[in-house]
C-alpha cells in the first residue's frame, strides 16, 4: 500500500512516517504546505513537497494538516481518485459538507479521534446502555495535570453514545460533574481526575442492584492516534466511494450478524 | 404479569418470590415437587402445590427445579401454552433436545447463567475481539475462597466468546492459567484470584501497543441471578414460539442497526 | 470474652449480636433505653434490659446508642471499670471531652467509622503522601444513588490524611470536586460517582511522571462496620486505661519498627 | 548537586543524563569502561572518561555499570569519600559484602529496583498484611508479552513483604500461580497477565468478608527507574556513612512517629 501523508512534517505526520517503517506499507508522498521550511528536505527516502508537486501514485491519503487546507486536499483526492482519511479537528459545518460532497465520488473517512479503542468503546457503551436499560450510568476520566477542560471531549462523546443507546437526549441526561446532591434518575454523571502525565483513561460504569459493568479504555502512548489513522487508511484503500467513520472500520454489524446466526 | 415459579421453595425460587413483591408482576403459582414437605404451606399469599394441582392462569413460568423434572415441566408448559424460562443447570444433550422440541410450540428461554451483565459481557467481548483483531486477550477472574474450580466456567465462556469473535477455535487459543514462559501469539491466558467472600468478578483485557480496553463485570449480590430470571420472563411473556437465550433479551441486533443508521 | 452491647436493638447492635454467634465471644448484656418497647424480650438467650438493670459481668462494652446516652454509658463503664468502644457519631466537643476524661480511668476507644480497612487506608495514604512527596494526589469515591453529600466524609478524611502526611493544611490543598480548569500544583481533587446500590468505594491515586500508586478500599457488605466494632472490642479488652482510636488497633508502629529492624 | 554516573553510555546511564537537564543537579562525570568506544566523545558538555581519569569534584555517584566493575567503583568512592548509589543487579554474596564493608566508611545505597513506588508498595503491603491479619492476600501482575518469567520478581518480592508483615515464612505461604483447587488458608496466590507492551503493573489484594483493600502500582514509562536512582542519589548526598536501601529514602519511620503523635 502506497501512503501519502498531508501534514507530513507535523507531530502526527512524523509519527505516521515512523510507523510505516514497521509495516508493509510505504511512504509514497510527504506533503507539506507551500510555505513550509521543510520543503526539499528528505524524510524516509522521500522529499517533502507541496500537494501540487505530487506525481507519485498513491493508494490512500492521510490528512493531518489544517482546516484551511481541506478544500485543496479534497480536490486533489477527487482529481486523482484517491481515498482519503481526514484527521483534521475543528472543521466548520461548511467544511464538513465538503467532506460529504467529496464522498459521492471517492471514499472519505472522517475521524476526529483516531483511536480504534475509543471508537469501539463508544459502540460498546451505546449497546450496553440499551441492553441494561435500567442501569445507572456514570463516566470517569483521568488525564494529565495540564489538561484545561473537563470532562474531556471523549468523556462527553461517551455520554452521547450512552444517550443514543437509550434513544434519549444527552442534553437532558447530562448531570455534569458529580458532587453534592442526590442523583436524579436517568442522569449521567461525570467524575474527573487530573494527575501527572496520564495520557488518557476513560471508564463508563453501568450499575444496577447487585452487579455492574465497567468499560474502560487506557492509553499509555500518544502514538496510538497515528496507528489508528494508518489502520483506518488500510481499511479505506480499495473501498467504494462513500462517507465513513472510525466506527465503520470496526465491522461490528457483520460481526454481530455472524455471532447471532451461529448461536 | 402472572408468574409461576417451579422450584419455588428452593433458594433461587424463594429469592424470585421475594423480588416479585417489588414489581408489577404477581406470584400466580408456587410449584414444588410432590414429595416436598412445604406442600400446603403458604408463601406470599399463595399455597405451595405440585404442578398437577396448578389451575391458576399463568403468563410465564420460571423453572428453577431439577433436570429430572424437566419433562413434566415442559409438558405442562406446552399443554397450557405458557412461555417458560428454564434455569436448570446440568442438562444432558437429550434434555437439551427436549427444550428445542418444545420451542416449536411455545417460547422457551434457556439460561444456565441468568446474569444480564454476563450475557452482555459475552457479546461485548466477541465484538471487541473481532474489532481489535490484533489485540492480545487476557482474562482475569476473582471468586470466594471456597470455589474449587479455576478458571471459572464464566471465564472460559468469555474466552469462547472471544474466539468466536475471531472465528477461531477456543481450544487452540486457550493457554490455560498464565505462569512461567513466553506468551504465544494469539493465545488467550487466564488469571485467577481467590479470596474471602468475593461473589464473582470477571475482566477481559484487550491490549495492543499503547492502548487497551478492559471489560469488567462485578457481582456484589447473588440476588442478581433471580433478578435476571425475572427480567428474562418479562421479556419472554407474549413472544412467539421459539428457542431463546439471555443474549436475545439484550436486543443487540436491533440496537446496532439503529445506531449505525443514525450515524 | 463477655460483650455488653449498648443500643442492642438498633440495626448495628443487632448485627453485632448476630456476629457474636460465630465467634468465641458471648453476649453478656443487651442494653436498650428505658423506654424501649423491646425491654423484656429476649435475644440470643439474653434479655434486653436498661443499663441500670445490668448486673452480669462484662469484659468490654460496645456503644452503638445515641449521643444523649453517652454520659450515663460512660458513668456505668467507669463505675464497673469496663473498657468501652464508643461508635456514636455526631458527638459535640463537650461530649468528646467526656470521652477523654473517662479515658483517664478506663480504656476508651472512639470510632466514628469502625471499618478496619478505612482506618488502615488513612494511615497508608498519609505515609504514601509523605514518601512520594512530589506525586499528584487525587481521590475517587463511589456510593449508592441515594447518598446526598459528596465527596463523602471518608473521602475528605482521606484527603486530610494526605495533607497530614505532607504536613500541610488540607483546607489549602482541597480543590473540591474536579471539573473544568487547570490543576493547581499541590492541590487535591475529588471525583464522585453515584450509582445503584454501591455500598462504598474509595481510591486515592498518587501519580508522578511514569508511575502511580492507587490505594483502594471496597465495601461489599455493611456488616463490616459491626465486624470492625467487635474487632476493636477484642483489641481493647484487657488494655490499660487510655484514649484509643481504630488506628491504634492496627499496631502499625510496632510492625514498622520490626520491619525496619529486620531489613 | 554534582552527579557522577558510572555506566554513563548505557541505556539507564543515558536516561539519567537526560533527566539531569531538567533538575538543579549537574553532570560532573560521565564514566565508561576503559575499553568503551565512546571514550573521548562528549555528552551534555562533559567527556566520557574512565574512572581513573576522573578529577572533577563529585557529590554523589550513581553506578549503572556491571558487577565486575564493582570493586573498582567502590574503591574510587571510598578514596574520594563520595556517597554511592549502586543499581547493579546480579551481585554475588561476596560482592554484596563489598557493599556493606564500604558502608563502614561512606554512604552506600543498594537498589536492585529503583522505582520509588515499588519500594513504597512493599512497605505498605507489609504493614497491611500485619494490620489485617485475617485477610486473604492475592497478588496480580501484568507485563508485556515478551516477559519470560512469571510471576515477576517484583510480585514475589511483594509476597515476601506480606509474609514478613505476618512474621511467617513466604516459602510456606507461597501457593504459586492460582488455578484449579480450593484455596488453602493463609496461602498467597499469584495471578499473571501478559499482553502487548504493558511496562509493569502489580496489585496486592487483601480481602476479608465484606471489604477489601487493593494496593496497586502502575508503570507507564521505563524512565522511572532512572528517576528513582536520581532521587535516591539526592537523598544520599550528605548522609553519614552507612548501608541504605530504597526503603530508607521513604522516611516512613519518622513519618509514622509524627502521625501517631499528632493524633
Amino acid at each position: 500500500m502506497k501512503v501519502g501523508i498531508i501534514g507530513a512534517s507535523g507531530r502526527m505526520g512524523q509519527t505516521v512516517v515512523g510507523l510505516l517503517e514497521h509495516t508493509d506499507a510505504v511512504l509514497a508522498a510527504a506533503v507539506v504546505s507551500k510555505q513550509s521550511p521543510c520543503k526539499g528536505e528528505s524524510v524516509a527516502g522521500v522529499r517533502y513537497q507541496s500537494l501540487d508537486e505530487v506525481v507519485a501514485a498513491v493508494d490512500v491519503l492521510i490528512d493531518f494538516s489544517l482546516p484551511q487546507a481541506l478544500t485543496e486536499n479534497l480536490q486533489f483526492a477527487q482529481r486523482t481518485q484517491t481515498p482519503i482519511v481526514v484527521c483534521t479537528t475543528g472543521l466548520s459545518a461548511q467544511q464538513q459538507r465538503l467532506l460529504t460532497d467529496a464522498a459521492n465520488e471517492i471514499p472519505v473517512l472522517y475521524a476526529r479521534n483516531t483511536s480504534v479503542g475509543i471508537a469501539l468503546l463508544e459502540q460498546l457503551v451505546a449497546l450496553s446502555a440499551a441492553a441494561m436499560a435500567d442501569a445507572d450510568i456514570e463516566i470517569l476520566e483521568a488525564h494529565h495535570k495540564y489538561k484545561k477542560d473537563g470532562p474531556s471531549g471523549t468523556a462527553l462523546a461517551l455520554g452521547e453514545a450512552a444517550a443514543q443507546g437509550r434513544q434519549q437526549s444527552f442534553d437532558q441526561l447530562n448531570a455534569g460533574v458529580r458532587g453534592d446532591g442526590e442523583r436524579q434518575p436517568d442522569s449521567i454523571g461525570f467524575a474527573v481526575m487530573r494527575a501527572a502525565d496520564i495520557v488518557g483513561e476513560h471508564q463508563v460504569m453501568l450499575a444496577q442492584p447487585g452487579e455492574r459493568i465497567e468499560l474502560t479504555h487506557r492509553v499509555s502512548d500518544r502514538n496510538i492516534f497515528a496507528r489508528g489513522a494508518l489502520s483506518a487508511a488500510t481499511w479505506l484503500a480499495g473501498r467504494e466511494a462513500g462517507f465513513y467513520t472510525m466506527q465503520d472500520t470496526l465491522n461490528l454489524k457483520q460481526t454481530l450478524a455472524r455471532l447471532l446466526d451461529s448461536q
